[in-house]
């Protein structure tokens, strides 16, 4: 959405700033008051208002709110409707209809006589559409005339003065505290009125901090076309959910009672083989109002078992959505660290507003799926910090249990240093607890059951997910040694507890705590018991957590390199994972040393001239740091190998995954995203590579000769070909040797299998 | 020198401010006396001002200067004498006056009545010193019994009220904007008054810019003994120059006529080998007011033809040195680039600030001698910029042309950046100046002669070197031309005119032009003329320059390392040298990436745990980067060899020096500066290698295999040694994986020569 703020004046206005008293607004798309978006508020009294639509005055009663009638009747605003849409395409607009809609202002607006103006556009126009033939010059002059005098005056009823407002009847259902700040904040800033929010919306997020998972309620619905499965077809690899940058398609596996509660338009079928067959019932679910419609999952389906259909024949999935996410249990025994068995995790980065087809976000969603229980997060600014990161409507969410990734944005520049401080910080607090624990079993009055959770913690100290089993079991043992009554109560309640001890036995726990707690019971004041508590004052920390730093390649190849080098070279703990789009995206597309040769960027309008840095073999040189290469369209399987070993080590890891762009401009758009990284891969313009230093073979070179087709490869995508059109002879030049660099690049990762053979 | 600022009260004085109307004031170093510090400027109106030294009254009156004698005098100040030094010798203290001092001040200074403090005093040292020996206390208690009476009352002469100034008869030589500044600024600053100098002193230097070649006026004369050359048993190698920090000695060849006119104390004897044989004659001179005295001149001598001597027996040899510098030719026929060749090119960094034997300057000092008149250098904050730029006392300095680096400092995380913005700027003035050139060769009116240099200009643009002479002989030529009639009589009046044309010719040429100008002569305006006049505008843009990029590693490593790694990337001609010393040296001795396992520093008091970073191989990885690793202890031709390729290339330079330092507390101290150096590199702790893009044979490893004796190496500097007393068992782990690592290192050094074959 765009909005003008237009000044004019006998002197140039030269202060920029908002004008909400205007002698005259339009609204140019009739979406916006069917949303009830405040416009006409910034109409002074006595002002025009204009609305482009093709509503008569019942439709228009029936779709202006409540709010905006009695502003208008009030305010004595002057209401015009113009229909230019059926204009447009009268005069031969077609879609086109700013030049009808801004004779129209000139009309009423009265900033210049009509005929000054008429003239004034009329020349404009031919000015710049002379070029594109006479009959667009003409076109152009009619939609002017047109426009001058096509609006209607409508007669405002007094009755608008005090038109009621209609009771929302919308139920938001979830975790209370997600609920209240969706009302309060995500509901007025989706209605383009977050400005006018009080600072006192905010008080319960004074400390920044938002509640997960708010995405969900946003249902922008903006997709045209949407998935539709056919289950017969479907062989079910999951590689649709696999690739989903917002995870509105996702496979779910149903017990007997599941498929029996299931809304009727649910499409379930048998699991036709592998884990689950014969146990399980499948079925592959779509979120029409939450899909984006970028077709990816189509390009990447083996049987042709997708196809997009209009969204409002799709709507009565989204039932079948909410049932399957609400409503089911995730099956553990399906989940795995495959392709397949990925996608039965629940995605804990959903309906982000990344562009349609964005790869970077199936890179992050799948990162979610494998660790996102665990694991914190710090993100560089740039798209990833965008999507990731829109204050009370966050696409990051949580589990049946409540955890999800804590995700926190500091600076372009500090990226890296401010990851490294979110692990160093729990590091610290969990070593303490480490040896809280080791002192724990020490003491002669803990109790056996209590010591052997605590060792087994110990043991899975550094392994990520026996540790998560192993904590949960830890505090569970804590918690029943101890009165600390209210947590005692309280945990005896969960399902967590019911889960660990059996509904039975947890309910006579928990009347015993109720009892203790009648009485006026209390931690006892034992070393073991001063211990226990002190633990489970911190029991969050208690967890082996997952620490990623995401970033775009204008972060880790250039402002945060510093820090990305700086924090490799720690030899801690943490993952990044560089969204590497060769080119500042959300910043405004400038080239990164990220770029490759020819590549067409800002400030490198006659392309770049250097080849692209390889950040992959600066972090091998140190020798401790993992490092890997992934195209996710190119090699599914390699790249969850790579994300999971990265995790599994116990040092510092990235990991570079290629992401085509809408900046790349590739041919036939995004839908061709996860097709374009294989092509990238087959041609050797980028490789897949893992560098293990755990492994006894450090370096493993994934991808396979390059088998030509280098120089379509670039073509099909316009960040390269227009410097043909521009400068069709160092386009020549360029591209040979970015073809070139390519090969060489190859042979040299051929090479350093045998320099890493020991 | 260190000055303490005491103040009592009654509370806690929590704000610092400097005392400038003391109550009492000391002065512990007779030299301060005879330097003519101000000090007793800072005592108020009738305190107490104490002088520790062995004068009588009359001696007192010599050495105390009238500007002080006249203040005690007006001021009623308290004059006081003390010998505390013959007094620490009897009592048994040796050279430690302080508390003696310490007991005369706060008897004089009456904040507490006297007993107390002696009480204290006597207190505080039984403390301090009792676990070294009873007598060690005893000789306290008896310092601080003297101290508290051995003082002398001076009755203050009337006639110090009217002691007349003596006039300063210093003779300063050179040029006349150096000789003002030291004037000016260095001499008051030198005397510890630069505070009181006011702003308009400074209106010559408002935008920072500060004449080249201060340094020279110094003379601070503080080494205890300085090298006396053996004429008879030098081999004229002229190692001990192309080592020296401090560009305090010196080879010289002498023409018979230098010869006769040198002063007599110089020792000369005939060139005994190769270059410049049965031409000229030879001496080694020596400053003694300038040299630092670190000795490491003595340990690179082949044949012991250097001993240290007390500076007072080598006083005459400054006249000689003097003489040298000042009025002899530079030999050009004898300069090349070897080790030997290098020395007879003026050093164009000299008697600089930085510690005795420090290899930061010598590294420095080098790269001067060899591009220094055509060199900008922007340098990083850190020991060189501290050594490198004290503001009106630079130690960089001009040839006899007037040449000499252009020296800036920007900020420590900026200075790659700021290095490339000078090369960028000149580059582009210099790419319009070729436009310009090329423009004038085609205007038929331009004269063949012109042409001609024009183009040799041309033909040598990318060849610093050959430049040069071609720059040269196109101004003349531009000048020639034209009738651009101040700047041609300047021109022809110069010597550089003389040499070009002949002293006849150039004679004839310059009466010309006055008489031209005697007429009114004046530009004519033709395109010709257009052209060379603003090409002439820009003359000082015309030769290539050699832009350099200094710091240290806690710069290059670390805090600039963004900058270092996205300027290098830029395929820029500049060339960046890093002083390696592995420490933040100037900065306060913290850890930076180039610190090596179990090294220790600030806050790696426990020995650093990760290996150093290979800085070279991260700018390898580019494949058109220059990179070498030198060090010039070990092979000074390769160093220069580096040094010279480096500068050479036409592309990204990157020189990375190992440097020992103050800080690394090498047994027998900085002397051995040198000899450390080859040991590093003969154990393999360090290794020496050139990466050259332009060379058939990229890679070449300068190092031989290591030889042993690295735990030697280790244990021989306290850097690593104190490990071994805090932590020994870690010291051992962490020492034993540093001697692996640098094994490995070596093996993977010898595998890149492969992998860099082709």
């Amino acid at each position: 959405m765009t909005i003008s703020h237009l000044r004019f004046g006998d002197k140039p206005i030269r202060s920029p700033y908002y004008i909400n008293k205007a002698d005259f607004v339009a609204c140019h798309n009739p979406s916006y008051i069917t949303k009830g978006f405040p416009i006409v508020r910034d109409v002074k009294p006595g002002g025009v208002f204009m609305i482009n639509c093709q509503w008569d005055l019942a439709e228009l009663e029936h779709h202006l709110d409540a709010a905006s009638k009695r502003y208008i009747a009030k305010n004595n605003i002057q209401l015009y409707t113009i229909n230019a849409i059926d204009l447009a395409i009268q005069v031969g607009m077609g879609k086109r209809t700013n030049t009808i809609l801004q004779s129209a202002f000139f009309t009423l607006a009265k900033v210049m006589p009509q005929e000054d103006a008429i003239a004034y556009m009329k020349d404009a126009a031919t000015k710049s559409y002379l070029k594109k033939g006479q009959d667009v010059v003409d076109c152009n002059h009619r939609a002017i005339d047109a426009g001058a005098t096509a609006f209607v005056k409508i007669d405002v009823p007094a009755a608008w003065a005090t038109a009621e407002d209609k009771p929302d009847e919308t139920v938001y259902e979830g975790k209370p505290e997600v609920v209240k700040m969706v009302k309060d904040i995500l509901v007025p800033v989706d209605k383009m009125d977050g400005d006018s929010l009080p600072v006192s919306a905010f008080t319960d997020y004074v400390d920044g901090q938002f509640e997960l998972g708010a995405a969900a309620y946003e249902k922008r619905g903006v997709a045209v076309t949407v998935p539709e499965w056919d289950a017969a077809k479907c062989i079910q690899c999951n590689n649709c959910a696999y690739v989903c940058p917002h995870a509105t398609i996702r496979p779910f596996a149903l017990t007997e009672a599941e498929v029996a509660a299931a809304p009727a338009a649910a499409k379930i079928v048998p699991v036709k083989a592998g884990k689950g067959k014969g146990v399980y019932q499948y079925t592959m679910a779509v979120s029409p109002l939450d899909c984006m419609g970028c077709g990816v999952c189509v390009g990447v389906c083996p049987t042709k078992a997708i196809t997009m259909k209009p969204q409002e024949s799709q709507l009565e999935q989204q039932e079948v959505f909410n049932y399957c996410v609400n409503k089911t249990e995730e099956k553990k025994d399906m989940q795995d660290l495959t392709v397949k068995g990925s996608q039965f995790k629940k995605p804990l980065l959903e309906f982000s507003g990344s562009c349609a087809g964005c790869a970077e976000t199936s890179y992050a969603r799948l990162v979610t799926q494998l660790f996102g229980d665990r694991m914190y997060i710090s993100n560089a600014t740039g798209c990833s910090s965008i999507w990731g990161g829109p204050g009370a409507t966050s696409p990051y969410t949580v589990n049946s249990e409540g955890h999800g990734p804590a995700w926190a944005n500091s600076l372009f520049e500090d990226n890296a240093e401010h990851g490294l401080g979110m692990h160093v910080a729990q590091k610290v607090i969990r070593e303490s607890l480490k040896a809280k624990t080791e002192k724990l079993i020490e003491q002669p009055q803990t109790r056996p059951e209590l010591k052997e959770a605590a060792q087994k913690w110990l043991d899975t100290y550094s392994d990520g997910e026996a540790n998560k089993a192993a904590t949960k079991a830890y505090i569970a043992a804590l918690m029943a040694n101890i009165s600390l009554i209210d947590e005692t109560i309280g945990f005896f309640s969960s399902d967590a507890a019911k889960e660990m001890f059996g509904a039975d036995v947890a309910a006579e726990k928990l009347a015993h705590a109720q009892e203790v707690k009648a009485n006026g019971g209390e931690f006892c004041d034992c070393s073991a018991c001063s211990l226990v508590k002190e633990i489970l004052d911190q029991k969050e920390y208690l967890s082996k957590k997952s620490v990623w730093i995401f970033g775009g390649d204008g972060w880790a190849y250039d402002i945060g390199f510093g820090g990305v080098d700086h924090v490799l070279a720690s030899n801690e703990d943490v993952n990044i994972f560089v969204f590497d789009t060769e080119v500042y995206s959300n910043t405004g597309g400038q080239a990164s040393k990220a770029s490759n040769i020819g590549q067409v960027a800002q400030f490198a309008a006659a392309g770049k001239e250097t080849k692209k840095k390889s950040l992959a073999e600066i972090a091998m040189s140190y020798g401790y740091i993992y490092v890997a290469q992934v195209a996710m369209g190119a090699n599914p399987a390699q790249t969850i190998k790579a994300i999971s070993e990265a995790e599994a080590y116990n040092g510092p890891s990235l990991i570079i995954g290629y992401a085509p762009c809408e900046m790349h401009s590739i041919k036939g758009g995004m839908i061709h995203c996860q097709e374009e990284m294989k092509k990238a891969v087959d041609c050797g313009y980028w490789n897949m590579f893992r560098f293990n230093p755990a492994a006894e073979k450090k370096f493993t070179l994934d991808s396979k000769e390059p088998k030509g087709g280098y120089q379509e490869f670039l073509m099909n995508e316009a960040r390269y070909s227009r410097l043909t059109r521009e400068f069709p002879e160092r386009a020549g030049t360029l591209f040979a040797r970015n073809e070139k660099a390519a090969m060489e690049r190859y042979e040299h990762l051929k090479k350093l299998i045998d320099l890493y053979a020991d």
